[in-house]
């Protein structure tokens, strides 16, 4: 087992990483950059390396300094957390050629899903669905007009190398193609360096549910059921919950297959995360793995009763898995409190926490790096904390989730705590009606 | 289903309780002393009624304020939460005479397992296995020499209106049993106006382990499996686990079918903890019932998924239970954070709190009613929070609370964080091998 691991991440996920070492008796090295020196994940490592300013480029995006800071303190693992290099095939490669273990995939396991292109075209060789399109980049207008019009509008355009709905484009009709495809070209070529584009098919009503699936040294690979993260803003995902209030039995099963199907046909290593399209049918399609920790991946934890930071140590030390899926038999809501104003389209409130009371008791969660007295810095994304409620039924959860909210007090910055408050009201959220355009006609109520 | 609830209580069982009917959809009525004003219960109730200044006979316990408080607010429930009046057979009648429900035993029950000689004859008559004694009320020194004598030293002196220790005495040998018998008379009469004293066979390497059960109005009753109370000081329990690590499946077993039968036999309804002894053997013996909600309940909770206060509620409005009972698949520990030094043999330490940090993360639940910058009143028990971690083993439970109470900073007061800290180090503790006597060797280390 590991004796040190450098956690190269910032905020609540380097802190959940540093819990779950501590539990295991395995010790831990933090990296901050000057901006996050006051972190909670800080303090509670056992040695903690700056390695730069903000922005991200000048520290934890630098690959050098992460990697010295690896050698000084002897770490002979790396947690690369979500984000930053958690999915960057170079750093993967470098961590290895310096005998660190990368807990995360190996680089040609991130090549072979980061670009979304050739993950399609894997699935499909597995046998998994995927949503009709393109089969790769498009070569041209003249060919992205050919097959819009062989598949039927609705059609989707997406930069290759995109996220976060950047170079994303949904196109209703033949004649407003043209102007989507410079536009998304232009916009990802921009934000990627790489203005590849691809086409599939526009899903109506479509639901993301994602399948958990762990694999491990010997080819083996188990799912751990659905995250439904249909309640996006902007292709942000603000709330998820497992299990999904569109699941079936039948076809949580169908989906856990293709999953574990994909992740053995790839002979998948560590926690990964295969997302899915599903439509008003329950038809679902493969959209895109993601080789790391998911943001939500306690709501899994919540419902099982399993740790998937240690699993992911443990996998990434050589032990096996079981190979038994898991399914829920809890109901389980997440709410990422941001510091951003709800009231003014979201937009971010970094500051100074002046108080802070976090809810308790049966059935709640909080996952947070931030105190009071704590400033939250401006360089970087605005989630300060995760509210995860848990109970028998999904009824119990929103109630749950609204008194935690009630509870909770942040002052001296906005957050989403009144958005959340209000979302558990929605007649739509409370039936489960949602599905990833729910948020479009959204509008906070007046505050009294 | 009732639709407000007054909780005749205060502290962190008040708020456990505020949080269930918050979450049920039920209003609240928080009573409070002038002494708690500040006190989270009071904020998040929907109305609160102030009923005296302390001392609790003024207040907490003046059965007349708290019905006009009741009344005042059309309150058709009363929860008592722990102590103060939930064991009080008057009290439970007068809200009876008031057509308020309350939600704890009938007068009769309380009557009934109140008194322990009572209590006692009545569990040997359901065939639940007693303690060896006097079957009753000694009337004089001489009966209970001579019981002492029939039953062979050591023996147990024991008030029947005790608790907490008071007037209570180990006697070892013949000569030591009169000193003992008019200490604990005296100290029986001065604190519960009553010097009746009963005898028992002293139990050797005990260990108190007592079981959940739930009744309903229909005569059905179900348990939930056991705790472990034995780290014990002086009769107050320090922190709690279940399973027992020193439980076996036949044992859970035994004493379950034990506890339902006590329970039916009585027809108990609600919420109710069937306590034993169980000696080296793994034989054990009825010690006494609570017929109420206990401090520790949050462990039972955790390991079955289950609210307790929430079944409480249920089973009070007339709904029956299922009747099945409940096996814990994952460990849970307690621990009791109380305002006290544990370096100054324990001694209270009201006051301030000037900073608060709760641990979070995976497995960790903490209930509490205080807050940074709340000033805990010398006034009452001295118990401030109780944090709970849940894991599937035990060696993960108590990893869990090894870095949940490094995280945990309380700071303006002196509280028993240390004293848990090592306390999940000592090898006697980690090992399972523990009884009641478990702290009469402890030290605390020196600080570093």
């Amino acid at each position: 087992m590991f004796k040190k691991i450098l956690i190269a991440n910032r905020g609540e996920i380097a802190l959940r990483v540093i819990r779950t070492c501590r539990e295991m008796g395995i010790k831990t090295v933090a990296v901050y950059s000057t901006a996050d020196a006051e972190s909670l994940h800080v303090k509670f490592a056992d040695e903690a390396v700056c390695i730069g300013p903000p922005p991200s480029n000048l520290s934890y995006l630098k690959m050098s300094n992460i990697i010295a800071a690896a050698e000084i303190t002897n770490a002979d693992a790396i947690h690369p957390g979500y984000g930053f290099l958690s999915e960057n095939a170079k750093f993967s490669k470098i961590c290895q050629e310096h005998g660190i273990k990368f807990i995360g995939a190996s680089p040609e396991m991130i090549e072979k899903m980061g670009d979304k292109a050739t993950a399609k075209a894997t699935m499909k060789a597995a046998g998994v669905p995927c949503v009709p399109g393109s089969d790769g980049i498009l070569e041209s207008f003249a060919q992205a007009a050919k097959i819009a019009k062989d598949m039927g509008y609705p059609v989707m355009l997406k930069a290759t190398a995109g996220g976060g709905g950047k170079g994303m484009r949904a196109v209703w009709k033949a004649e407003e193609l043209e102007k989507a495809w410079e536009s998304a070209r232009m916009e990802a070529g921009a934000a990627f360096g790489n203005d590849g584009m691809y086409m599939e098919k526009l899903i109506e009503e479509p639901r993301h549910i994602e399948i958990q699936v762990v694999g491990d040294s010997y080819g083996k690979a188990c799912h751990l059921s659905e995250r439904d993260c249909s309640v996006q803003r902007r292709h942000q995902k603000l709330t998820e919950e497992t299990p999904s209030p569109f699941m079936t039995d039948e076809l949580r099963n169908k989906m856990g297959e293709a999953a574990v199907k994909a992740a053995e046909y790839i002979k998948y290593e560590g926690a990964g995360t295969v997302e899915f399209l599903v439509d008003k049918h329950r038809n679902f399609y493969f959209m895109e793995m993601n080789t790391r920790i998911q943001v939500e991946h306690p709501i899994t934890e919540q419902v099982i009763d399993y740790d998937l930071i240690r699993e992911q140590i443990l996998v990434a030390a050589g032990i096996p898995i079981s190979g038994k899926n898991y399914f829920p038999n809890l109901h389980s809501i997440e709410c990422r409190i941001n510091a951003e104003d709800p009231y003014n389209d979201f937009r971010p409130s970094p500051g100074k926490i002046t108080t802070l009371h976090a809810p308790g008791g049966h059935g709640i969660r909080l996952d947070t790096h931030v105190y009071a007295g704590y400033t939250i810095p401006p360089n970087y994304d605005s989630m300060i904390a995760k509210l995860i409620t848990t109970a028998q039924t999904r009824e119990e959860a929103i109630s749950k989730m609204k008194r935690a909210l009630d509870e909770f007090v942040i002052e001296g910055i906005k957050t989403t705590i009144p958005f959340h408050r209000q979302l558990m009201d929605e007649p739509d959220y409370v039936a489960g009606n949602y599905t990833t355009k729910f948020m479009e006609g959204f509008q906070m109520k007046e505050v009294e």
